[in-house]
């Protein structure tokens, strides 16, 4: 029985081309990589070691390896890069589709971006000016300039020559694009619709004008929720004037709905986005250790404010012990909060419309599940004390902890996105912490005033 | 200057529509509706109540009424299907695309859906009766039955007659498949391609024979990664015999992916998957409640360690103002690990391949971190107590938690991956609690025998 038909990589695989490098048995270990798919090239280089990649890089031909290099995770692309002469990179970026050589030249030293600009033919540095200027993560940032458009006024016959005309510079396409005389964008056609008609027949006869399209100043992040909202496989790209300016496909729609996750889960955790393929430990170190000592400063503000109940502590021992409930329960319950309100934002699920709808279910679950968790706890913590009075003490301030925490989860999250900031970082250690020393607070002060109240 | 092409809904078309329910001017809102895309309407109606929102539904054809109800979130898509009878249903799965139809049939109640069945006609009867059986989360399970196959033997014209007739069923179409005498998958060709060459070639001459498919039964987080790996639209499913029996289109990838993101998000911060939509309370707490209570259960635990050093706390009570600190780095460092374990794992960036290599990068993240931390939490500590030593003590053992922690944060996510069990679990409440009890063992254990050893 077939599994999954994909080809990917194998560890005999690897060991064999490490083998063949080794031998210097250059023309055997070409054949078997024509044989790959890009993308599995691409991911047998990320599993070799430094000589053993350019030595892969160095036997293709200058398309061969653009198609393979665009196709590696970022850092080992850097590195790769790093490697290679300019005269090799130019050749490179001359094969490339335009956005992925925009992404490639993007990504170096400016110093060297501009030597590569000069080097290479006079269209593709073209190109390269009316991509680069766009911002990285905006609709010009990650669109192409390889599309298929006709005026409306253009016959089948006439869009079928273009077709014919784009055919190997154009890859995927499966719509065209229709303006008018001052190239605003007006409509579009299915290629599957345009093949059905009679070749006489007028573009705009048959073309649907209620088209969807990006602002090419948008942010990436809006332009996938368009993707999605509208099933959408490729999406035009306008400026001001909605001149049709480029093309996004559906590889780097999905590139970026992942990469949107990648942030924000690397903002949840304080870790850095897609750090699985980063192979420098200081980078990753980089990235983590902020969050740490940001944890460590909320845990020694703590500890300041655990040291003003030194005196009750003394006198009753016994309120230390529930320090690790205390915050966990106020933590746990914040990020459950915290985070459905991240990912609707990061979904487009909760708009601006329905923020106080969610702040009210908020407040019902976690007055629910405070209830539920506050009487086992008190019960728990009654028996296991023999004291009953502390421990409806305990049950009443674990109740306030968790509906605080609740609210306040659900809110940062809500008022960062307000502030234009990213939303993310109400999940992140920082808010975590804010809340741990929060339900400290409370905790003590609660209870140390209680049991005050009672003795 | 425009923004984002998008149409969308907005609080004053919410308000117009529910004016026009109000006053029952149907006609008026049919037409704001039909001018609309599903999507929009979708959205409209998750916005409404329930009344207006079955209003709305009854006010449009089948078909329109299918393409909306699939759009809408499954919470009030399940509300909705709950007050409608099962004609309206039946007519309105009649119209629907078949992995739509299966999908909605699949979630009502087995009794239910058994009838609407039975009421369908014969030829919708008979492709839910294909898909149905296929697990939901498998390849089998998301694709469609709509697509155009072609014998080898055809020629491009013959391609082109059967496109023609399937123009109405199949949207969509930019790939054609090709298959043998037996239906075996052999080949594929682009809509594209497919008009550039004179009619009268054969399919197989300008058929691309390396074709990547997905088995019916394979997982559809594998069919993800083949789609995201070779950046395909539209693939193939085939049987145990290679024969060709479904598509699964872009927009069904990326729903699969949106699905397994909110699936490891919610598994990492303990909530409903896709919960913003959801409209039940007591759905949500259902989903909350079990891993605040494992946390509690946790906490209890905890303090049931904490009371076994009550006589050194008693000497010592600036022994528990360091519990946050403890709590805070011990949570963090396996959080951090744990996430990126997790994520590498779910975009298939850790294979097994190289668990070994990411253990060592996380002990070697951990040791630096550990060493900057603990440097810093010593001289903190020891400066504010004016007691050097026991800063010295509390920076090893800070140090220590974190090494620990950053090692059991990553193993764990790949030790469940091994036992077939979803790692995501790995970064959840459970092994956070687990982290916190393990970081006040070590730190109580090291800090009241070193302290001991001193004095």
């Amino acid at each position: 029985m077939p599994t999954l038909q994909a080809r990917g990589i194998d560890k005999k695989l690897i060991n064999k081309v490490e083998e063949l490098i080794s031998s210097g048995k250059d023309q055997i270990l070409k054949g078997i990589i024509d044989e790959m798919r890009a993308a599995d090239v691409a991911d047998l280089i990320e599993h070799l070691d430094k000589d053993k990649r350019l030595f892969i890089i160095h036997l293709l031909e200058p398309e061969g390896a653009g198609d393979i290099l665009v196709e590696i995770e970022p850092p080992v692309q850097e590195n790769i890069l790093k490697s290679l002469d300019n005269e090799s990179i130019s050749e490179i970026v001359q094969e490339l589709d335009s956005d992925d050589a925009a992404d490639l030249i993007g990504d170096l030293p400016s110093e060297r971006a501009k030597r590569i600009i000069e080097a290479v033919d006079d269209d593709v540095s073209e190109e390269l000016g009316k991509l680069l200027p766009y911002p990285e993560d905006s609709a010009g940032g990650i669109m192409a300039l390889e599309f298929v458009a006709i005026m409306a006024d253009a016959t089948i016959q006439d869009a079928l020559e273009t077709i014919r005309a784009k055919r190997e510079e154009v890859e995927n396409l499966y719509y065209i694009w229709v303006i008018d005389n001052f190239e605003r964008l007006v409509g579009v056609i299915s290629i599957k619709d345009l093949i059905l008609e009679p070749v006489e027949t007028k573009v705009k006869q048959i073309m649907n004008p209620n088209i969807v399209s990006a602002y090419a100043y948008a942010d990436q992040e809006e332009v996938i929720h368009l993707a999605k909202r509208y099933d959408l496989v490729h999406i035009p790209v306008v400026d001001d004037q909605n001149r049709l300016v480029g093309r996004i496909t559906h590889d780097d729609i999905i590139d970026v709905i992942e990469d949107e996750t990648d942030e924000d889960i690397s903002f949840m955790a304080g870790v850095l986005s897609q750090e699985i393929a980063e192979e420098s430990v200081f980078k990753i170190t980089k990235a983590r250790l902020p969050w740490l000592i940001a944890g460590l400063f909320g845990g020694i503000m703590a500890a300041g404010v655990i040291k003003k109940f030194e005196a009750s502590l003394e006198q009753l021992i016994t309120i230390s012990f529930f320090f690790p409930v205390v915050m966990a329960m106020g933590g746990n319950t914040g990020i459950q909060a915290a985070t459905v309100v991240v990912r609707g934002l990061a979904t487009g699920d909760i708009g601006l419309m329905n923020i106080g709808k969610r702040l009210w279910m908020e407040l019902r679950v976690a007055m629910i599940n405070g209830l539920i968790c506050g009487v086992i706890f008190g019960i728990l913590s009654g028996f296991w004390l023999s004291d009953y009075q502390f421990g409806a003490i305990l049950a009443l301030t674990l109740m306030l902890i968790i509906i605080i925490a609740g609210v306040i989860g659900s809110a940062i999250p809500l008022a960062l996105h307000k502030l234009n900031v990213d939303p993310a970082l109400g999940t992140g250690p920082f808010v975590t912490t804010s809340n741990d020393i929060l339900s400290l607070v409370i905790y003590l002060g609660l209870v140390t005033s209680l049991t005050h109240i009672i003795s």
